[in-house]
């Protein structure tokens, strides 16, 4: 069946949203694909829902293939699960709560990891189960706090999750690794241009969870690569420790008067006037500067939390937040500092003259962690913890112990890679895959166990995946988009062929519905612009919509040619109209 | 890809659940298709899935091939759509309303009208966009008081929701009528034996909404049927008036003590005995009836109404909720009685002597509705208004008048057809479809209006078209299921063939194995039970699992023959294997 324009449910827009500041979401709207109904929350017009639907298919497809089997959750779900988990409280104002005409306490599930849990439970009950993958392709609801960037960070989007059941961590790498191969199958048909990124830390450095990301200028993910291959989110970069430094020269510490110094530019220049340094000038890097945060548990309570990081660099909250979860951070308030007058804003430091200030044990009653780079025998300017004064040539180590290392401080293009290959680059990227070796969590929590070979019940390891298909929809058209609109790769566009016809001449009108027939009847998915407007408009809207090929019966139709037109490069060529089927299905199918 | 029971995620309960009395609950829980997860609240698992998306392959097919665009709303959606239309309140309880972080009211989408007419109105602009159809196959959420029967009323379900758009009311007949074929088309294929049934009175009788009801014993729904073709809902029902009697003869009317009648067969049984009519016995349809209710508005304002009926037959309360809708109605409690003294209990009547006590004027202060059967010369036994005395021959029009006709009585087999063709049969079903010209109501309330060919301005008229996807999987298996199990059509069933092996020859299983492969590369979708099982369970979970036809390689294969079995006749002939590939192609593309 051949659709035609002047029936296809799409009107392309000229303005842009006022709320788009990405290409994707720009584009996905203006070319009729999607339309925003609340903040984070769109529908599917018949042109959007045909990618989106594509691209389910071919999630479905290599998960088919793995062996992996289709199961569907409920999006409203009961809270006794999550209660048990503790994410019924965990995921906070993400989560949309809701209580049903009795009063019971529902949610919209933001991931399924407990009831895909349950269901195993229910089912599998010996080794002779297992490996077992289940997976989902399935609306999910998440009251993101800043939902922006269209479908790049929605509140209610379509993912496919699954999770792998094991007896053992051997099952578990294996089961890992068949999803490893499967997303590396699924980007690359999906044409990404993507980074396979360590996601965390990981004990001994291994890929217990890894994230996929497409590169993208304006990706929310920031990555570090280095020339030896190494990759990581920057959340989960560590920072190799240098080694100690030999103190032996170096002169005792001293307080010196630091006024009218707010900033650590402030304090490297003061120091250089009034204290200049023999060997070199004093430079950021050299000061240590003491941040403090108050740090909320989960049940509630807080404490506060000082963290030293070299002058030159910030506390990354994304890096932060990560290192300190499940608790979360505060900003320190004025009533704070009041409840700990040891602690001066601006001259904060680990200790006041031999006197212990910051640490186990210290004046101030506040816990104390350092960048892993200040290790023994490096020195530092910091604060001497009166007003107007810092200390010079403290020396860990000599004069200060903290009480151990967080490793928050922003990462740069240039720092050392962990691996020791040389120096990191940064990227962005958006996050399309990750993969996790999620472990026994919510098996022992849930309680599911298997009979093992020797009738012996042993909890199941549990693999967990996740993959954004909405999300994917936007993260291509942000890839491949251009300043004239979308531009589908040919997998997962809505149709192959746009045929266009113009002017006024109604044989050039036949033969373009002609044309349209047999690519129809040769497979291939066609849509006709065959409405009565100007010709700027059709290839204005042909360039938006973005259909890989557009075929044009038009002027030259008189000397019997059509021109295919190659929407991602621009190749125009002309053809005799003779030769056009073949021609196209050579194009397409290349 | 052949699948195992070995591997598939499946596991058959040999136990009823406790809350399970629709045979389609109990099979699809006991066949491992679906799995409960909160009142109304199902997961779907494998094999159920596979039944769901067959259905939703079957509606897509048709309503594409109608020409129908699909397109997908969100299920969180905001308030002001559905406070503009009046549903954010109109829905009262069924509605799961839930805040955001941000305290916005949202909502779980119950039908999407409103979200189909803003995307319509956000792309049609003139008459040359119309006619338009949309559809989405989407996840909806009603909180429905008692959430039962599986599937069959769930609190989460998937429907597919379709909307026409026309310039006028030819234009919406049109529409409506090629819905109907398509929904005709689509059952068919699902293999119902449904009827079409009028949903609503409808002004002129005409099919302003009809009902596809599936036949089923345990049948939500009640129809009525006459040998004419006459079919509606009993809600839909409309009692032909009688004509009107000639009452010259009957006596005035007279009041008696009727001590002790609580019941109307206690006043029939005193009447007779007491007041004996001297033509024949009294009977039951000889008295009024005066029911009194209070009827809720939606703006929360109530008041007192008495119904008056043949004291044969109850108020129907089906029937009254939608002759009253949108407003509600309520028990008349005690207190109630207490603030309408005129009120008696159990003698409630029209008159009190000469003095008009129900009904406008009356002195009771409170509606008086009739049936439709209390026509002028009627003469009824009815209460007097006083304890312990009923009124005999009192006559309609010539001894009181009521405020005019509420046809809320039960219909019974037997009744006049309203289409004169003799007596009505009820017969019970299942709602699986529901079409209805919506008209102007909400596209005036959003205001979407075209341009006509004058260039004028006109309001669009809709049509609003409901299919109960994941439902249709619960009628389908309550039609089919018998004492043994699941027993699906094959153009649904999860798999075509289940090739059972058993016994502890590998040469069978081998032979099974290979007869699987042969069919899958046939493109027949083929379950192989090679489990280390007995055969009892074998043939149990065959019979359980409900696939169409199961192949059996046992004990006749060592005369080279394989047993052939049909689930819904349970016929087994035995084949050569030799001949089984081409036996069962042909078997089950009969």
């Amino acid at each position: 069946m051949i659709t035609s324009l002047n029936d296809l449910f799409v009107r392309t827009l000229r303005e842009d949203p006022a709320d788009a500041f990405f290409p994707s979401h720009r584009w996905l709207v203006r070319a009729g694909y999607i339309r925003p109904v609340a903040p984070g929350i769109y529908s599917w017009m018949p042109l959007g829902l045909r990618v989106l639907r594509k691209i389910e298919d071919i999630v479905r497809e290599e998960f088919d293939q793995m062996g992996a089997q289709e199961v569907r959750f409920p999006g409203l779900l009961p809270r006794e699960p999550y209660q048990i988990t503790g994410r019924w409280t965990e995921y906070g104002d993400n989560l949309f709560r809701l209580k049903d005409r009795k009063q019971a306490d529902m949610l919209l599930g933001p991931t399924h990891e407990e009831m895909f849990t349950l269901m195993a439970k229910d089912v599998v009950q010996s080794y002779k189960d297992l490996p077992l993958t289940l997976y989902q392709i399935q609306t999910k609801y998440r009251d993101e706090a800043r939902p922006r960037a269209g479908l790049l960070r929605g509140r209610e989007f379509v993912m496919k999750d699954s999770y792998s059941f094991d007896m053992d961590d051997a099952g578990l790498r294996a089961s890992y690794l068949a999803h490893r191969e499967a997303y590396i199958r699924i980007f690359d048909r999906l044409g990404f241009d993507y980074r396979i990124v360590k996601a965390d830390a990981g004990a001994m450095g291994g890929s217990a969870s890894e994230e996929f990301l497409a590169l993208a200028e304006n990706g929310e993910d920031t990555f570090a690569y280095s020339p030896g291959g190494y990759a990581a989110n920057v959340e989960a970069v560590t920072i190799p420790a240098p080694e100690p430094v030999d103190a032996s020269d170096t002169p005792a510490a001293q307080v010196a008067d630091t006024p009218d110094v707010p900033t650590i530019a402030a304090l490297v220049a003061l120091s250089n006037e009034r204290y200049p340094r023999p060997d070199r000038p004093w430079e950021a890097s050299d000061t240590l500067k003491n941040v403090v945060i108050k740090v909320r548990e989960l049940d509630g309570s807080s404490y506060p939390l000082v963290i030293g990081v070299p002058g030159d660099r910030e506390v990354d909250e994304k890096r932060l937040e990560v290192a300190l979860a499940p608790a979360q951070f505060e900003p320190f308030t004025e009533a704070d500092f009041a409840a700990y007058p040891e602690l001066i804003p601006g001259y904060i430091g680990p200790v006041r003259g031999s006197e212990k200030v910051l640490g186990e044990g210290g004046s101030a009653g506040v816990k104390y962690l350092t960048d892993p780079r200040v290790v023994p025998g490096t020195r530092w300017v910091t604060g001497a913890n009166e007003a107007g004064k810092h200390v010079y040539n403290l020396v860990a180590g000599r004069d200060f112990v903290s009480d151990g290392v967080l490793d928050t401080a922003e990462v740069r293009t240039g720092d050392p890679s962990p691996d020791g290959s040389g120096p990191l680059t940064l990227a962005r990227g958006i996050e399309i895959g990750h993969i996790f070796q999620l472990g026994r969590k919510y098996a022992a929590a849930l309680d599911l166990k298997v009979l093992d070979q020797n009738g012996k019940l042993v909890t199941v390891t549990m693999g967990s995946y996740g993959l954004g298909v909405s999300r994917a929809v936007a993260a291509i058209a942000e890839s491949t988009a251009d300043d004239k609109g979308l531009s589908w790769p040919r997998e997962v566009a809505p149709y192959d062929v746009l045929v266009l016809a113009t002017g006024k001449d109604q044989a050039i009108f036949d033969a373009a519905r002609t044309l349209a027939e047999q690519l129809d009847a040769a497979n291939v998915a066609v849509l006709l612009d065959d409405r009565k407007a100007s010709p700027g408009v059709k290839f204005t809207d042909s360039e938006v919509l973005g259909i890989p090929t557009v075929v044009v019966l038009g002027r030259a139709f008189a000397a019997g040619n059509i021109e295919i037109r190659d929407r991602a490069t621009g190749n125009i060529r002309e053809v005799a109209y003779t030769a056009a089927l073949s021609e196209i299905l050579a194009e397409i199918q290349h």
